[in-house]
């Protein structure tokens, strides 16, 4: 399948020069949707992974269902106020500002080997501060798993002490 | 599997005198998720249904896997801002204040048969408002499906004209 043609690019969203690589048309299309996972279920399976790890929203959107395939758990990291449980955080810089995530303290075990799924690969930012949250929380990262990776924003050079794998690759 | 006992109750959360349902525990047990999404799936199997709807974010993460094991499509419902394509949209009520919702319009063709899907029913305001969201865009919703319902908030009574189904009841 070829999955780029399934998504849909929306110039200047959410602002002026953004070219928006809309994931709804890959997953309101059920042939899609059951490719995209079954990917990065086949991409992981052999690695020994205890548990997912994906960030709200879009992270949901891929990270259950491959959590599901995989029979295994999923733990979510989410904006604060939202964990009702003890939490670990991490606030990092984004272009202007900054931004906190959180993740349950008793989520993952110590030593548990977790990938972390999300929709998009831009900067890395905030998967770098997922990342560090699973390591806070005890867990081992052993890979980071995208639907779209945006290779001109060079998100890998950030993340390169762990394994990248992306289903669709564009520059910008 | 007594998936009432794999809930986490934690108690004035997100404020004094609410008595709150984690379901972080239930997902992030392999085991527990898949039984949950299985009997969404096997509720939903035989009904005709084209697509999967729920709201963000925690809809997402039942909604997902649900529609993934069906083989069919999932449409996200999400607050204003999200979605970059064009929208319908819809304001409804909060306990204090209003909230507003947004669907792609061209995310549902005519006529097709869906089936909304949440972590919970409470009073049933949020659902209410997605369900005539997808009749809006064109839809016909056939049931809702939830991980915990709230029976003393009395959900039902404001969405008796669908079919209701929840794995998990509580009073309050």
């Amino acid at each position: 399948m070829d999955l780029k043609e399934r998504i849909r690019v929306i110039e200047n969203f959410p602002k002026e020069g953004i070219s928006f690589k809309d994931i709804t048309t890959v997953i309101g299309d059920g042939e899609a949707l059951k490719y995209s996972i079954d990917k990065m279920v086949e991409h992981l399976k052999d690695k020994n992974i205890d548990l997912i790890v994906g960030p709200e929203a879009r992270g949901f959107i891929y990270g259950v269902p491959v959590a599901y395939a995989m029979g295994i758990g999923f733990v979510p990291v989410r904006k604060p106020g939202k964990l009702p449980g003890e939490t670990v955080s991490i606030t990092y810089d984004l272009e202007y500002g900054s931004d906190t995530l959180q993740i349950h303290k008793d989520a993952i075990k110590k030593g548990q080997r977790v990938a972390i799924v999300d929709d998009l690969l831009a900067t890395g930012g905030t998967i770098d501060a997922v990342a560090k949250l699973v390591e806070m929380a005890g867990g081992e990262v052993i890979c980071l798993d995208f639907a779209i990776e945006l290779t001109g924003l060079r998100g890998r050079d950030k993340l390169e002490k762990y394994e990248v794998m992306s289903l669709v690759d564009y520059e910008f």
